[in-house]
């Protein structure tokens, strides 16, 4: 029996628990001061629209560097607004590894954005015309206003007060069909683990596509159906500027820490032929297991041809494909798309030696 | 021994048949005369061009409509020339599918070039003025130049005459290690046949990036090494225009030829996000085993994507993955790149249905 804010109660057969996520707030002073934002929703971003255009705001400080704060970051700058992220750690997606992490900083500076790595946000204060003055480990900085990026946390409480059970990542433990401890629950999306394929443990990866297969999977077996959701290989990407990011699997230092003796290879490619107009450089980083030769992950950056990559390789690791199979994989071939040797042929052949 | 065209000759202890491919010829009245070229290598390209440029050409006929004739079509098009492709059969990449295929017609008669289907080369007359007239079972045309593109054929005088085995294709026969029926004896390339790993049959593929890969793994295994070629999955791609065309694997046609028990599905999807600017519309249609749920080929044409697609689906033939596989593969997703159910997806949950 599920009861609701009026007081009624909805008696059910089946139950799926969606309640998806809420943005982590930092717990510092000042944080609901107006002109300090989140994103989840389309609501959120209407009126962090609305309010640029009222107050004419000139000015933006993002707290923290994900996937969001960067998006917001290059809408932000594209809104002419003057834009500083500031981060707590010294780089950007710091999982990608260094040189990854460099260059997404090298493309929000290329781009008018400011980077402070390495700084932790203290408080925020008001000022008498209605700015806010964001105090951090580093200095002030005085902004019209304030997006906080810094992640969500899965929306359990109710969950849990039913004693439905939560994993270690804090989120709802489900199993392949997308059930619950409890027989006629289930859950779906941003509020619930998954199992990661690779490193076969559970993760916590609110990304909207997950959620997507997830809810569809769980009303299938709630209509009789018997479907499994076979788990991610932690496959994520993003645009920012000029810039294309993307990763499967796991790195290399991830790929250690689960007990696999791993290898890695970085190499520089292009995203078409040399020969052919337009072609930009891209970089990926291929990580395998040392003693099958199976791929454990893949991480790129670069101008183009990036994510087409790392999804190449996404299908490679639910194959379980070698070192060997990908580098002699028979992709498609013509010079508008990459060279007779794909980055990804390249990388392999690297591997190989 | 090696008998060279001086007199020489070379003695070797392993020998490597790279003799490559040359263009088929029509065997028409006229086929030797000024203006009618072929393209094969560079040479040829800078023969095309001044050609071209000398003569102030303002008309081309382009005989034949696969991959290179396409290409050239482009090109003489970017020209400025007022181009005509001649076909025998109704319709270019007829083995994609009427619907993909008439898509390519479109795409050319929307750029401005002419398409005529079945319509066969009867022969080339010169014009007093330097021109030449191409006599065709669908009337004559008027050109300034003709580019002949009806494929190639393996050449393999030499290694016939010196009693190296050729395949039901006409192609060398190489065994895994780019051997022949000679032990000493390795051939790589657009002389020799590959082994397609969909159909189990050999195959005559001319392409690229497969003789790189050949010549690389002949290479290897004379000096020493022990390296597969595992053959190929049948993996194609081309731009014409606005248009990108790809494949992979059989089609239905194909699958059912080889025995298989097969179904297929053609989806409408986007290249992005709906909501993203620059989604273009693609198609895609999966083949599927039907006792096994194996992916058996796919075939796409759209304005952006495809070949991305494509690829990642080459993997999935490789790695012998299942339809359900796809309906839930971990793709990265993010709004510049697709919807959170990719094409990928949105073509494999209709064929769980």
């Amino acid at each position: 029996m599920v009861q609701i804010t009026t007081g009624e109660t909805l008696p059910f057969d089946y139950l799926t628990v969606a309640t998806g996520a809420t943005p982590r707030l930092p717990s510092v002073t000042g944080q609901d001061l107006e002109g300090i934002f989140c994103l989840r929703n389309v609501t959120d971003a209407i009126r962090l629209k609305s309010f640029i255009r009222q107050r004419n705001a000139r000015r933006a400080v993002i707290v923290g560097a994900g996937l969001i704060s960067l998006e917001v970051c290059e809408a932000f700058r594209r809104l002419g607004l003057e834009t500083t992220v500031i981060y707590r750690r010294d780089l950007p997606l710091r999982r990608l590894g260094k040189d990854f992490a460099e260059q997404i900083v090298m493309e929000l500076e290329s781009n008018g954005a400011n980077f402070l790595g390495d700084t932790g946000l203290e408080s925020f204060e008001p000022t008498s015309s209605g700015a806010i003055i964001v105090h951090t480990s580093n200095g002030s900085l005085e902004s019209d206003l304030v997006l906080i990026g810094i992640g969500v946390v899965p929306e359990v409480s109710l969950a849990s007060e039913a004693g439905i059970e939560l994993g270690p990542t804090g989120a709802i433990v489900v199993n392949e069909y997308m059930r619950t401890n409890f027989p006629f629950i289930y859950a779906a999306g941003d509020c619930c683990e998954c199992f990661h394929r690779i490193s076969r443990k559970p993760v916590y990866a609110p990304l909207g596509d997950i959620a997507n297969k997830q809810g569809r999977i769980a009303g299938a077996n709630i209509g009789g159906q018997n479907v499994l959701f076979p788990g991610i290989v932690g496959s994520l990407c993003f645009k920012v500027f000029d810039l294309e990011v993307a990763s499967t699997g796991l790195t290399l230092e991830e790929a250690e820490k689960v007990g696999f003796k791993a290898d890695s290879v970085t190499i520089q490619g292009v995203s078409k032929a040399h020969s052919y107009p337009g072609s930009r450089e891209l970089q990926i980083r291929l990580v395998t297991d040392t003693e099958s030769g199976r791929i454990l992950g893949a991480q790129s950056v670069g101008g183009d041809g990036v994510v087409s990559r790392i999804n190449a390789l996404a299908v490679a690791l639910t194959g379980g494909l070698s070192i060997e199979e990908l580098a002699y994989m028979d992709l498609a071939y013509a010079p508008p798309f990459s060279g007779a040797w794909d980055p990804i042929h390249i990388a392999a052949q690297q591997l190989l030696k």
